[in-house]
């Protein structure tokens, strides 16, 4: 495929992608943004800003380089939340798509400051442990390159805890909302319907009784390898792929 | 435009508004109105009261002069909350729609007595601080023209509380419901759709952390002047005329 | 009209009132009921039990006398619970129409053995105070003409508790679910939508602030008669016959 | 019916089923399994793994023998839960179909270690008393034929607490979710269906009151042989076979 069209399909997946985020439930007015890599043509393509989902066209997508700066002339303005995919780009090299809701169950989370539990399997079957919940940003961060910034302590945490991206696939981010990532935009987007699942059933799980025990490890190991990785026996290995 | 063109393009708009509050899950029956107000005309249009959504029309919109009186024959009678909306008008000078609701999170902190806190940035992008509560009106005050006096209220709260309704476009009315405005109808059908999200997500925070805490004010004012002022750099400058 | 074209109509609106029930998430499976009589015709229509809403028809509606037996041949069975609707009407005299259904919200307020308080206005306009719960049945009755003696213990609670069943027009079974009535089918449903909203506004209220307190008497003198009454100025007078 | 159309009408109610649980809201994305078995034909009948609603089709069902083992060439993979389904049907001889979810409220039961409570009729018209949780697998049956050792710790439950796994057709796994079975796919969704609304109903219950109380055995006896039995009264005798 030569460049053009490679470039037309990552729009077309990246607006299938913001579309099923309406379709699922997880947005709000326009609180929600895709964004799709491709490090051999360094280039992203990200939702535009504000730009309501009813009239939304697929050539509306931006294109931008791998620094975030805008590669087509007309181009929309991109999601004021670019530079924090970028940053995610950077430093997570084996995801090629970001994406970030407003969520409620997700969000609720993340004002509340706490990490997501893990108390079950439908956790387990896509997230290899409890989704952290960032620090708070300084006041400095906030105010000089805030979304870079943001982009910045998820990779921190991530990093200060020692926990692999690519096993934990999302975020949330303390005082603001989820970010998940995946092999592609359709993988990004389920990572976060299940991110606002799982944030709902843990919820749920407290108020029905607030002593509930996080499902022993190997438990957690049964579930994630049976869906991820080399011995991995759910799905259909065509369909997966 | 013509006086005659202007008010047919404010029932379309007042109607369309209407009708965007139902199919956002934010009015149960016929519980919820909205009005536009144009102050060189010197009329207001307002929804009819306790009309069915799905036999209303554009043109059972109601028009009155900027004292709530009726201004057309064969006119239905306006929503029973119309003088609110006039008290709105004349203190709130900046406003050009007002939006009522009875959905169901905001509702829920009216009756409860409480601001709903700033928790997170989804709220800071719409609320530049707490959403208030009222106080409640006294038994004189309900007795002798309750609606005005509701108005009275919302404007005494914000006045009191030294609050800026620009700032912060929107209120729940202790032991009855949200109130919200803005620019035009489907800005103040926003702001109602985005208060009864950050209700609920309120409400989630302190179930998931009964100690949770407020965002920062640096982080309330990143996430509120990155839409709104003349620095404002989220969305399309075109499309957020 | 001559008697067969009153019970065709009224087979009509007890159908489509079911249906609203179904459209309105009320209903689960085939959890709910709505009957309507004329007493003037000394007839009852009611839902007959257990039929999917997919396939039921208007001429399923069952046809019974003011005991509620059947006058048709090839009826189909009635509601289970229709031995509670006839003594509804034989007990609350100026009613029309009795609505059953199983919808979340007022379900947990039987299941908890709690009055649904008046917190707010949305409670105010639709039910004059505390929307009741009943006693528990003993055995005896239980196992002796449960379903009116489930009637009986609705009357009850009216009597002992001196409620005006017209002003409170529903009640929630302890342990079992609410029940509603109106002079219509349609206004029968309509309480049943309202008393369920009231009491999930009412759940949350409490989530929020567990010290909440009730909306004062003139309040809620306010608001019902605003709708209710020689007084009212609510609504379109052609409208509301 | 030959053995070729008992199969294919097998498939056809197995692929309705599965499309039942989405159309129900009881499944996101692919995390739902439904399966039939017919035991004089010596087959079942089960959802292939992982495959999206949208594009399955009837003929997509898998068809295995009585162990588990695929029957057809070209088979997609079968659901992971097999091994489950299969053990149920081994031990529970009077059922013909098996359903797993992991529907929302039922898995925030499972996940906080709690039997659901027999707290009202809406329960008691399918369970006949509270749906056990099952204990915690250990290290060695998770390692070792983890899916059929879950339906192990099913049937143990059953048998332990000496419950009739007809007359409670459901359960939750502990930190996973929850399995119901019936007398036909239809059936067993429904059961699915209920188990969730009640583990929601539930839920409200004790947040609205903390120390409610179970339902008085001889109303779960009332209610439940209302439905089921030989002196069952509700529904349409044909209509229920």
């Amino acid at each position: 495929m030569n460049r053009k069209s490679i470039i037309r399909a990552m729009k077309q997946r990246v607006y299938d992608a913001n579309i099923a985020l309406k379709s699922n439930g997880l947005v709000v007015l326009t609180w929600g943004n895709v964004s799709e890599i491709n490090r051999e043509e360094q280039v992203i393509v990200i939702k535009p800003s504000g730009v309501d989902y009813d009239v939304m066209q697929p050539e509306d997508m931006v294109l931008t380089d791998l620094k975030g700066n805008l590669l087509e002339e007309k181009s929309l303005n991109p999601s004021s939340d670019l530079a924090t995919h970028v940053k995610l780009y950077q430093e997570f090299t084996n995801i090629q798509s970001v994406v970030h809701t407003h969520s409620d169950y997700a969000v609720a989370w993340a004002q509340a400051n706490r990490d997501i539990p893990t108390y079950g399997t439908t956790h387990a079957d896509t997230f290899y442990g409890s989704i952290p919940v960032t620090r708070q940003l300084d006041c400095d961060e906030v105010n000089f390159a805030y979304e870079e910034k943001t982009g910045q302590i998820i990779v921190e945490t991530f990093k200060k805890r020692n926990i692999n991206p690519n096993a934990i696939p999302g975020v949330v981010v303390l005082g603001h909302g989820p970010f998940t990532w995946g092999e592609s935009p359709k993988k990004a987007v389920e990572n976060s319907i299940v991110l606002n699942e799982v944030a709902k059933m843990a919820m749920m799980t407290e108020m029905i009784n607030n002593q509930s025990q996080l499902i022993p490890d190997y438990l957690l190991d049964k579930h994630y390898f049976r869906k991820h990785g080399e011995n991995a026996y759910y799905g259909q290995v065509v369909l997966n792929k």
